[in-house]
């Protein structure tokens, strides 16, 4: 956490100088996302109609009619086309088919299988060739991604596309402890990252605030542990073939040894220290933590893990290993007795210990054990994986010891920065300090959300569209780096996203319709556009939430990367480039600051009869007087007027009071704002 | 089907001129829905803040405490609060509580149960008393409805309730087979309806066209008849218990003798007519029926019941009878000779003698009969139980005959039909031509929600809000009957909805959205909020549809009761009551008309650039030429001109044209632009 947000300061600086990209300019026309690694673009159109059908040949598992079968379904929501076939299955005939699918081999839902594809868009048809049936859902969703309309229909634009993955493991992690998420959550995100490509899910399960897994060797794990809140196994094995149908791995996570109040509410004797332990309710670092020391614990695992181990059929198996506090440790004087009596030096090699027993569990049951930098010990063999998180050196660190391992620092998604910051965090950057074969060690990366900060009601908007450009980052070539195509590409890419019922555009709208009472939620809307939540840490710094707190306050229907300010500011800086010719971006820029200006007589009687609007009440005043500012800003440089400096200073004082945080949200014009006003006083 | 039009256009004539009720003042100014049966308001307030707290009294069933712990959450939700209480739980305590919920005993999830309450809110606190947990959860959607807020806060009006339903037979049916509902869409309207006081969730599970449910007896039922779309086991218990924990019932429907194409998928031997069968695509009345003359039949489903009774545990199973073509019966030999052989003189007794089979099956299994009203036959015993679906007469025959029955005909509402006309019609008006004793045979009604033209995309919006007015007339005294009431609480009532995650409203501009390829929707929206879907079963005489057709057009989007449509009608009624005194609503008027006659140009583009919408250019153009001279009208009868005949005549002809359906929608403004037009020339 410490070098977060100096890594971020550092990364969004580099961000704003660089507009290198090898991109084909084939690709930047289309729509694609992520960018395939070679597009040969042939400018013409295949006429979609209704005649439209699908061949799938060769030798595939069977999911992949189903999921051409729910390919032409979402062409057929697209376009209204009523499209001939029912349910495409091996043993469906179809003459003449206008899209053929060639698979080699089924594909197999595991680390490293081929995922490449070929897809050839002619005139007259669409072939597909892939290894495997998972190479052929990538491409399907390229597909997807060509489909264009003009005045004579819709049509896919025909090219050449050969693609395969950057890295193999292109990952979505998803808390489900700090709030559960329903299965109906799950689902939609993975259908969102089937969309953009991403391979594994990782399914964070154990937490000190619940333990989600129904566990049938040690029942009272979720009956104590969850408040109810469980995924039972069938739902679990439910899951893992949804995603399997999509070549999607689950990688579940049991975060021991720390982490672990929810599961010592049933097993105090298994603590490092006297219960009894009762469900966490609060965010943040806390003692609890299994003892390492005691054979009790590893007969516990070993039981465990034999259940758990068959449930799951991945091949890796998260184990954790994040912000172990030692406290508990450190005063348990058997702990200290046996450190001592065993010649561990201290809690980091006291974990490692433990990693190592439960390693041995883990071999037991054939699975690789995947955990977070903290596990990173000079005793622990090569195959574990390695996930870094703290900082970037992990990373670097692994590799170069020869271990395997997966960036997720620069990858939190609950951290509410912006999109482009994601974006150009790279594994692997053209200039790592990294020997041809420790990047081989770098096997990909994952977003995390995190789930302190959001319900199944705003967890799509945290995750979407800004997961998508991460996506990006992980499949397409490390060249593919121009922000403004980016962000064109993901404003469609977050709309088709919906199809699939994400929510994170719909629910917004719908948050607003409550904040306001169901009054007019435009005024509301002018203002929330501008806002963005607090970033990092700072939220729950602010106040204090519980894990039943509400999430339903206007920090929760902002989202990061606030569209409109972000636009603004842009047209700030071409419009101050040169002003003399910027007449037109002017006038825009007038017309949103009168919009703001006016926009707090608007809002102030919805806000004075839905009182969970009262702590924006200032910052939309505020809003009001700083475009008032702008407006008389934009009004001097078009007239060359150049205020004095007690001018500008009491508007420099007036903007800084505006840009402090409130509601747990900030306002993202001021910058802009701040730049008029600083450029028409000479500064 | 063939009595529900005339039926229907009886019903909006009584509905126009009706203006009773015995409406308390209290209840009116509340926006409580369903009215309870005695509202004594006392214009105070209790005070909503951080300090609420609630205590679970008495002996209740475990669900209250889930169910308060959600109260408390949704309150929460509303008001930003951070309210102090987790999970309430039999062991929780709260000293000084500011709710009381004090429960007799628990409920039990069946016909007939106490589900009265009393609610008593005073300036300091909350009394909720209940013979039952089911009844307290009902008080508690009662005190949601009461929160309200001003600018000093959230509170609840002050009031003495004392409620209880007046029918106990509340129901939605679900057609999960035309079109799979997923598990969330169930489990998101079991919420809906516990909101609105339902408490029958008729659930119907085998059609032509699909078999959607797990079983282990027959496995080759749901492997062969389902597309793979069907329920496990698992996931019908979860539903069962959700909604038990909402005080709501699970009645399974499955449809036999005919409606079975799916059943005979495997089991083609059971057919009265030779196989092979396949799935269904088409919607309709098909032949495929079970023979009824073969024990082979009664030995399959005396098995199949065996399981199915033990699945779900309501007293109640419906075996449908509906729409038996009897063509089958009719061209098998074998089925003659039997029915001659046992004087069986057509195919209605024929097919109540398979009833009578199936009865004692059921009635082995401990489980009463409910059947569409095409099962009501002179030899069945009287505790089966008759779904009126043809005409009110099977009702009151029913009645008659001592058969309890449940009105649905008259509340179809997947044909798209007015609110007023479902809110209107009563299983028991005032004139109802019976005796008391007949009377209580009348048990209550259902919504039905058949499939064929829904997704689990657009369900919500064909749902609601029009069943929580069918809701009101289950459990509100028979004089709440007030039309304009009724609409000012049925909006608040749905937009209350969307907070149980229903999508009625908010899948709205996301179709829209996909509809203009995420260009700008208010264009569309302003031509989309005019149009209904085609009513009764006009939508699928327009066109062949298939069960994987898209439900994703302009008509998909359109709703019943286009609501700026309606308005606008009865704002044209009361101008021309008295257009003298009517300068301010020819002003909405003409507002509204202006801008209907430019939105085509801003239309078009959008048009152009979307093919799925062409199919709607002519509406738009007929809109704007409507709306031109709806203009001329109001200008008209501002000035006091009468035009004449000819222009007269050239004008009606032109609404009369753009009064036709296209797009399966037709524009519902036709008609008060008409009245003015009639109007200024004298008609």
């Amino acid at each position: 956490m410490k070098n977060i947000i100096t890594q971020w300061i550092l990364l969004m600086l580099t961000g704003c100088i660089l507009v290198t990209a090898n991109l084909t300019q084939a690709a930047q026309e289309l729509n694609l996302m992520p960018i395939p690694e070679q597009v040969v673009q042939t400018h013409s159109s295949f006429r979609l109609d209704e005649q439209f059908t699908a061949l799938v040949q060769g030798n595939p598992d069977n999911r992949i009619y189903e999921y051409t079968t729910n390919t032409l379904r979402r062409l057929a929501g697209r376009t209204g086309l009523f499209l001939p076939q029912d349910f495409i299955t091996r043993s469906s005939k179809c003459e003449h088919p206008r899209m053929e699918i060639n698979v080699q081999r089924p594909g197999k839902v595991e680390l490293g299988e081929d995922e490449s594809y070929q897809l050839l868009v002619t005139e007259t048809a669409v072939t597909l060739n892939a290894a495997t049936d998972i190479g052929a859902m990538r491409g399907l969703e390229t597909l997807l991604q060509l489909l264009d309309a003009d005045e004579k229909g819709y049509f896919f634009h025909t090219v050449e596309i050969n693609d395969r993955p950057r890295f193999p493991w292109r990952g979505l992690m998803i808390d489900a402890c700090r709030h559960f998420m329903p299965v109906d959550m799950v689902k939609r995100n993975l259908d969102g990252m089937a969309a953009v490509k991403l391979n594994v899910m990782h399914w964070h399960l154990s937490e000190d605030q619940g333990f989600r897994v129904e566990c049938n060797t040690f029942p009272q794990l979720h009956l104590q542990g969850s408040d109810g809140l469980y995924y039972t196994q069938a739902q679990i094995k439910d899951i893992i073939q949804y995603a399997a149908n999509r070549g999607i791995r689950v990688m579940p996570e049991f975060d021991i040894p720390g982490h672990a109040t929810s599961w010592l509410v049933a097993f105090p004797e298994l603590a490092s220290a006297p219960g009894p332990y009762t469900i966490e309710r609060k965010w943040g670092v806390f003692d609890p933590t299994f003892n390492p020391t005691i054979e009790a614990t590893y007969t516990f695992f070993d039981r465990f893990f034999a259940e758990i181990c068959t449930l799951f059929p991945d091949d890796y198996m998260h184990i954790g290993g994040d912000e172990n506090s030692g406290k508990q440790w450190d005063t348990n004087p058997d702990i200290q007795a046996f450190m001592q009596a065993n010649n561990i030096k201290d809690n980091h090699t006291l974990q490692s210990y433990f990693n190592g027993r439960l390693l041995a569990i883990l071999e037991k049951n054939h699975k690789k054990m995947v955990g977070w930098d903290e596990i990173l010990h000079p005793g622990m063999p090569k195959s574990i994986v390695i996930q870094s998180w703290r900082g970037r050196e992990s990373l670097i660190d692994a590799a170069r010891q020869g271990y395997r391992t997966i960036l997720s620092n620069g990858y939190y998604i609950d951290l509410m920065q912006p999109t482009a910051f994601h974006y150009l965090n790279d594994p692997m950057p053209a200039d790592m300090p990294l020997t041809d074969q420790e990047k081989q060690c770098i096997l990909g990366g994952e977003a995390t959300m995190w789930a302190e900060y959001v319900s199944p009601e705003t967890v799509d908007s945290r995750i979407w569209p800004r997961t998508a450009a991460i996506a990006e980052r992980l499949w397409s070539p490390g060249t593919v780096r121009d922000l403004a195509d980016m962000f064109r590409r993901l404003n469609i890419t977050s709309f088709r996203l919906e199809e699939l019922g994400l929510t994170h555009i719909k629910n917004h709208d719908m948050m607003l319709r409550r904040l306001t009472n169901n009054q007019d939620i435009v005024p509301l809307q002018t203002l929330v556009e501008l806002l963005e939540p607090v970033k990092i840490y700072t939220r729950g710094a602010q106040r204090d939430y519980t894990s039943y707190s509400p999430l339903t306050r206007v920090v929760d229907a902002a989202i990061a990367d606030a569209p409109v300010a972000r636009e603004f500011c842009e047209l700030v800086d071409n419009y101050l480039a040169e002003p003399a010719r910027g007449e037109h971006s002017a006038e825009i820029l007038k017309q949103h600051l009168q919009i703001w200006k006016d926009n707090h007589d608007k809002l102030l009687p919805v806000i004075k009869t839905s009182p969970i609007l009262a702590e924006i009440e200032s910052l939309s005043l505020d809003l009001a007087n700083c475009a008032a500012i702008g407006l008389t800003a934009l009004d001097n440089i078009g007239q060359h007027k150049r205020p004095d400096k007690k001018w500008l200073d009491e508007q420099l004082s007036i903007l800084k009071q505006a840009g402090a945080p409130r509601a747990q949200t900030e306002l993202m014009v001021i910058p802009g704002i701040e730049k008029l006003v600083r450029y028409t006083a000479g500064h």
